[in-house]
């Protein structure tokens, strides 16, 4: 991660990883984390209990299920989930996604999962 | 402005609005904002007492002068403004930025300019 005051290319951050569900971070600001993912495959259902999570679709398309509805995310749109709300991720081809969320939200929110939880705080 | 459980386009946002220097809420979370913004010319000098700002240029380029440096940021860069740091933007031709950054956040930080200070909290 850069010097606050030197810009950052979100496609080079992104060329230099190639791990799926572990977010790294890019920025940091006013106590929350901006952070470049790729997502493939499902993810655990979970729920974060008081943090709101924004997706923004930077390449790619997936999908955000809830319990009771699904919503398709497309490059360029973006989604707020917020806490306290059980979902998942589910992406049928790799995409690149950024986030926004308070500084060390975990990944897996509430639950602690052997293939899925990621490391907090992980720079770029 | 839409619910939380439904996605935004960005690119649908933008197309919405075709005033300069006036930031528009698009998304709400963790009491931080996330608003588009075109610019087009230059900005009055200012700094935010306690807020970080975040610049992610969606399409276009502009730059963030500083007193003593000047960023140019692309299509797909961004830049974090830390607080108390002096600063104007600068855009040349027509640019299409999204910003991050508190809730409430004014414009123009710690000044008010006849021509630039925007309302706050303008949503949609």
């Amino acid at each position: 991660m850069k010097n606050p005051a030197e810009k950052t290319n979100i496609d080079e951050k992104f060329a230099l990883f190639f791990d799926y569900w572990r977010p790294k971070v890019i920025a940091e600001l006013n106590g929350q984390e901006v952070k470049l993912v790729k997502f493939k495959g499902e993810f655990v259902w979970h729920c974060h209990a008081i943090e709101d999570e924004l997706f923004l679709v930077w390449r790619g398309s997936f999908r955000v299920e809830f319990r009771d509805h699904i919503v398709e995310l497309n490059q360029g749109e973006l989604l707020v989930v917020p806490r306290g709300i059980e979902h998942r991720t589910v992406a049928d081809e790799e995409v690149e996604v950024l986030i926004f969320e308070p500084q060390a939200t975990r990944n897996t929110g509430d639950i602690t999962d052997e293939q899925f939880t990621a490391p907090i705080r992980t720079k770029i």
